[in-house]
């Protein structure tokens, strides 16, 4: 089989980090024309012996196509890179990780400049990159024409995501998905101290953990209903009383095994808040409230 | 198809709130005989049209069958229902929520008073009980042998797993998994409360949250391999550094929001500690041994 290597947009990459090294490898094995630039030159060099561009400036990267993706590594980085750069006609397409109001701001600015912004959140690491079944993908938000025209360059390294049009609703999904698993992190940190305490095999532990999680990540369907009705008490299967009642049971074993509870506290003290304000019989959903000022 | 319900082992059930109900329908589905008793007897009188047989007093349940099973609300209520009763002989098994400490001494007690005591920790609620596509289970600790003697009838309403002789295991792990559940179900309180903050419908981000929470639910094994060998630089993908640098990002998104963090601190801050005490190579494992006292 051969491939007409003309056929395949053009990229340019600026940012050749470990995450921009396996964007880079990406759309080379994809077969797409690529021009690399990053801020030590040595890194490149492995990727030109791949068939990548090498650009001596970042001037003559943004000059060589009109879609540039940046994967730097942070705001600042973006800015230190692009500013003073004639970027006027280009679709730019930011993957570094940032806030919500940096990829709004970013978008502003690029407006100014005459650009397209697209901004992204890869929801992956490195080795998942250009790996179709690893199940990794990027969020886009901002320019829907960017997306649509470039989806199929923009689906080579990882999955696709379009969720809306404001620039910084990527980052907030994005920032929003990370900080539940560092919930999930905890939950599991709390639980393997436990285990700890006693002459229990973590190996042996973990696939009940990972099988108990995969089971309960699909109520998060439930807590979307209810916030969506405003009726925390639809389809309630253990309601908040009963919980919080419970909830002495899971500092009483922390304490007797001396394993500190302070990862498991504030989301039990959110529960009695809530109770004590509001129904017994609603879900959990109501501590989402109390988070909000 | 006909059954010889005498084939069945008979069980006696002492406790017919929300699960002892759940569990007394299952047995009766599946044609074991059975005897219940609870405080309240009017909860026993719908199951007696199903073929139970009510006892008078918790003496007259405990005499019927050698297996007598236990759901009762907790550990204080056991010992009400309980003290005083003749259990010489008897298999024990008791499926009241409570401590490792709770459990161990309720062998100890039952020990004392002639019968066999096998603690469980139920990992289901009441409707999946019966329902073997569920993956509800109980998880069982203390004597094996009455585990293995009623294997079959406690595989009737949820699966089983035997997780040691220490009485206070199944307690332990029952215990750990929820904890780790409310770590997760604080993760994504935090997430929902981040998207809320715009005009975000909750049900398009939950699928987005479901699938991202299953994904890296199966990362507790490689945390497992790493306190087993104490060695928690290993297969490490992004590290401690990385990740503590990471960190400002996720609590300045909730400042911009308007989100309380108090969800993701603590566990941001041991973070932050291991990395100052440790290595900025390691896993986010080191946090498990800042719990331990
Ligand atoms: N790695 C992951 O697991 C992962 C996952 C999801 C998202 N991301 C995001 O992807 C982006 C890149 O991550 P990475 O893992 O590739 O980071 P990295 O390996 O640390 O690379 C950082 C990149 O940024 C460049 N850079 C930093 N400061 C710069 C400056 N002032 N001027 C010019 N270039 C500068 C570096 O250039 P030099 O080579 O010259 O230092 C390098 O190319 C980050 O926003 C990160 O949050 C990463
Ligand atoms: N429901 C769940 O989702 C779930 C999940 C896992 C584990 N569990 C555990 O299963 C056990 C039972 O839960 P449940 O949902 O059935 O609770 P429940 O609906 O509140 O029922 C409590 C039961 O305990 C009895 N009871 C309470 N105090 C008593 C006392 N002092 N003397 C005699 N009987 C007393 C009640 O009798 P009356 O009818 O007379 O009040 C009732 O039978 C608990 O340990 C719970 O943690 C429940």
């Amino acid at each position: 089989m051969t491939q007409n290597l003309m056929e395949k947009t053009p990229v340019t990459l600026l940012g050749l980090g470990a995450m921009g090294t396996a964007l880079a490898r990406a759309w080379l094995a994809a077969g797409h024309p690529l021009t690399v630039w990053n801020r030590t030159p040595a890194r490149a060099a492995a990727l030109a012996a791949e068939g990548a561009t090498v650009a001596d400036s970042v001037a003559e990267a943004v000059a060589a196509n009109s879609l540039v993706v940046v994967c730097l590594l942070d705001d600042a980085s973006v800015a230190e890179v692009l500013d003073g750069t004639d970027l006027a006609g280009r679709d730019l397409v930011n993957l570094t990780t940032g806030t919500p109001e940096q990829a709004r701001a970013r978008a502003g600015w690029a407006d100014g400049l005459g650009a397209r912004y697209l901004d992204g959140g890869i929801m992956a690491v490195p080795p998942m990159i250009g790996v179709p079944q690893s199940g990794g993908y990027v969020l886009y938000s901002g320019s829907q024409d960017v997306f649509e025209r470039h989806r199929e360059t923009l689906g080579v390294p990882a999955g696709t995501t379009y969720v809306g049009a404001n620039a910084g609703f990527a980052a907030l999904y994005d920032v929003a998905l990370l900080s539940a698993m560092y919930g999930m992190f905890a939950g599991a940190a709390h639980a393997f101290a436990l285990i700890r305490t006693e002459d229990i095999d973590p190996a042996g532990f973990a696939p009940l953990l990972a099988g108990w999680l995969t089971a309960m990540a699909p109520s998060v369907h439930q807590t979307a209903d209810q916030l969506r009705s405003g009726d925390y008490t639809r389809n309630v299967v253990s309601d908040l009383a009963m919980q919080v009642a419970g909830t002495p049971t899971f500092l009483e074993t922390a304490r007797q095994q001396g394993v500190s509870p302070e990862l498991l506290t504030p989301y039990f003290e959110l529960m009695r808040r809530r109770l004590t304000e509001g129904s017994g019989k609603e879900d959990l959903t109501g501590v989402v409230d109390l988070l909000l000022r």
